[in-house]
């Protein structure tokens, strides 16, 4: 039976879509003029299995217990909070309800949405801001549309925990959608608004060339690359533009003309501007530093180390300006980079910082170096944090992307 | 924040849906003519939470373990099996896609799932139907639809197991969607095809009366309807009658007109024909008289027994037939009575029979009367069905029901 299902799914849908990395058997596809509907088609075979190889999943930790992500992202919902009103105020000013059809369906997508309660709190913030839109055009109350909000992220995510824990007397219609978002998700020109905060900063996967001992991008004993060498950084910032191109592309096919793209990232800056720390390469310094003292006592082997390397990458405001203009199907609305007060050194937030980060790589360090050194691990990070004065060592940085699909049917 | 939440959430949307069961604020709702679009509007408030409140989840066992229901649905999985080509012969003959606007997206929904692998299957046979259909259209390649399919049941569903257990080379955008489907839970006209596989016999909730002293529907002794009085048996119908009333009602507010919806329920007859015995009711009878030993010997309270009743009803053609035509707004393409083969007894099917109840039940059984009885509990079980010979009792039966949303634009 398994095999019957995966021969027939050979069909027409997975023949459709396209890949931005594989342009060569096809030219760009412009449809005929005169047409208003959306439809973009591609011209090769659409390679899930090649792509989706190479994606990693790094889910944040489930359930409600001590070191979950439910209950240790307070930070993430302090970024969601800080740019509450900035994307209030783009969708006021930049959404042209116009475009859509009254009386349809407003789908929205919280990418890379954890397992809550952080994503309730940014959907809530983008509907109020539709909603007021669509009242504010003094509509019949017939047209107004219904909503349908899509929560994503890897099928390893804890979905479970998401969905006991959707507010019960929420005005959408609530689905979860498992898979990675550098690949297709959904139906074409079929979302409105799509955000996602702090989650595209996560690479694919590692670059080879960071393991690779004959590379000079090799990461020896480190295990990111704030301190790494120029060709270990290329490597990181290479995954990230590549994976931002996928991003970008398969949301210009899913997105409507008119929809909008909200993207929070931690840790943007400005090329060139060395005025100040980055809170959260500062972080993985300190973890960074944790690890390399158990390579040094026996604790873990120095082949372990070298082979590990945290994929995050913080990309710069123009990083993210130069993927935007190589897709082509996006203005940008906005590009800003936001800093946070400069914060008192306070220690019992060292412990809170910790379980922070805890709820986010436990997975990943835990699957490398073994679940048994976790909380001596932990322990010692926390020990840093609180000697470091972390909170003193600079400001938290954001940065807030805002893009709108163009009217072009064009998809390069 | 969460107060903040919650008051905003009194908006437009939540007073646009109906309930069918309070329809005095309101009158009958016509939509104007000369508008194709399908639009119905609600006079008054949707109250959900009072709607919700009653409305329980029993979910089968989730994960991938011994009584896991991922590894003991199969005879679940053979009824997708035998009614298989019944539903493609019904898509293929009776769906009318030219009613559907052509490059739209095709949207399908299983209703109460469960953790798969059934689901797959029945979601993957009704696409291979309706693939077929278009291709017979002889329609353009950029004109095929996408499909994408929904997977819908409780909140308390093993969805973790389902995501990460989807086919991977599936040609579909998955989703799900939690919450009982005994609700309203997608957007106006969004739907396509809702299939349901030996899901709606579960009713909503077990009605007050069965555990109430005083009233003559009360189950004292026995956990389930069958051998029970006729007011019992009247409380289980007339409970299965209101979830049937919820669940067309609600469908037919998502489906588009032409959209069809296909149900295979367990253990159908036909009133009044004594011919045939009922296997998922002589299953209930041997489980009913494991417990009943159970408190004979004192090992559950005789309280504990009396207020324990299996929440699942299987009704007759003519039930669902009456079900349809209150609701008004389908049109009865077939109802089928289907039985198995007579099976020969086999001993070694027990434990197998004894391990797909536990899969079902056990959630409900170990929430009543304790997680600590129930090896001892499904042990006697299994005993009951070799000494019975329960394949030999009977056969087994099961109902096909073959709807499609008709035109009119009313809901009443």
């Amino acid at each position: 039976m398994a095999s019957q299902l995966k021969s027939s799914f050979a069909s027409s849908l997975t023949q459709r879509l396209t890949v931005p990395n594989d342009r060569s058997s096809g030219a760009t596809f412009r449809i005929p003029t005169g047409k208003r509907s959306f439809i973009v088609k591609a011209v090769q075979s659409y390679k899930v299995p090649t792509e989706m190889a190479a994606i990693e999943a790094y889910p944040m930790n489930g359930g409600h217990g001590i070191y979950s992500y439910a209950k240790n992202s307070y930070h993430q919902g302090q970024a969601i909070h800080a740019v509450k009103e900035l994307i209030k105020e783009e969708i006021t000013e930049k959404l042209d309800i116009t475009m859509f059809p009254s009386s349809d369906t407003f789908r929205i997508v919280d990418m890379g949405c954890s397992a809550g309660p952080n994503t309730f709190f940014a959907v809530q913030n983008v509907l109020e801001a539709v909603e007021k839109k669509y009242q504010g055009q003094g509509l019949d109350h017939c047209r107004l549309p219904e909503y349908q909000v899509f929560f994503n992220d890897h099928s390893s995510n804890d979905f479970n925990t998401l969905f006991t824990s959707l507010p019960p007397n929420r005005n959408y219609y609530a689905a979860g959608v498992p898979g990675s978002f550098h690949v297709r998700l959904f139906p074409e020109a079929s979302l409105h608004i799509v955000i996602s905060s702090y989650a595209i900063h996560w690479i694919s996967h590692i670059p080879k060339e960071l393991v690779d001992k004959s590379s000079p991008a090799w990461n020896k004993g480190r295990t990111y690359y704030a301190h790494a060498g120029a060709e270990t950084i290329k490597a990181y910032a290479d995954q990230f533009a590549k994976d931002m191109d996928n991003f970008l592309h398969f949301r210009a096919l899913e997105i409507v003309p008119g929809g909008m793209v909200l993207l929070t990232i931690p840790g943007g800056r400005w090329d060139g501007d060395s005025d100040y720390q980055i809170l959260p390469n500062t972080l993985n310094d300190l973890l960074e530093s944790c690890i390399v003292d158990m390579a040094k006592k026996g604790i873990i082997s120095e082949e372990k180390l070298d082979s590990f390397n945290v994929p995050e990458y913080f990309p710069s405001p123009q990083e993210m300006e130069a993927a935007v203009k190589r897709n082509g199907c996006f203005c940008i609305e906005r590009i800003e980079c936001l800093h946070d007060e400069k914060k008192q050194a306070n220690p019992k937030e060292a412990r809170a910082f910790s379980s922070h980060m805890r709820a986010g790589l436990e997975f990943l360090l835990s699957e490398h170096f073994g679940h048994e050194i976790m909380d001596e691990l932990f322990d010692s990070f926390t020990r840093k944090i609180e000697e470091n004065e972390v909170f003193d060592l600079g400001v938290a940085f954001k940065l807030l992307v805002v893009l709108k699909r163009n009217e072009s049917l064009l998809i390069n």
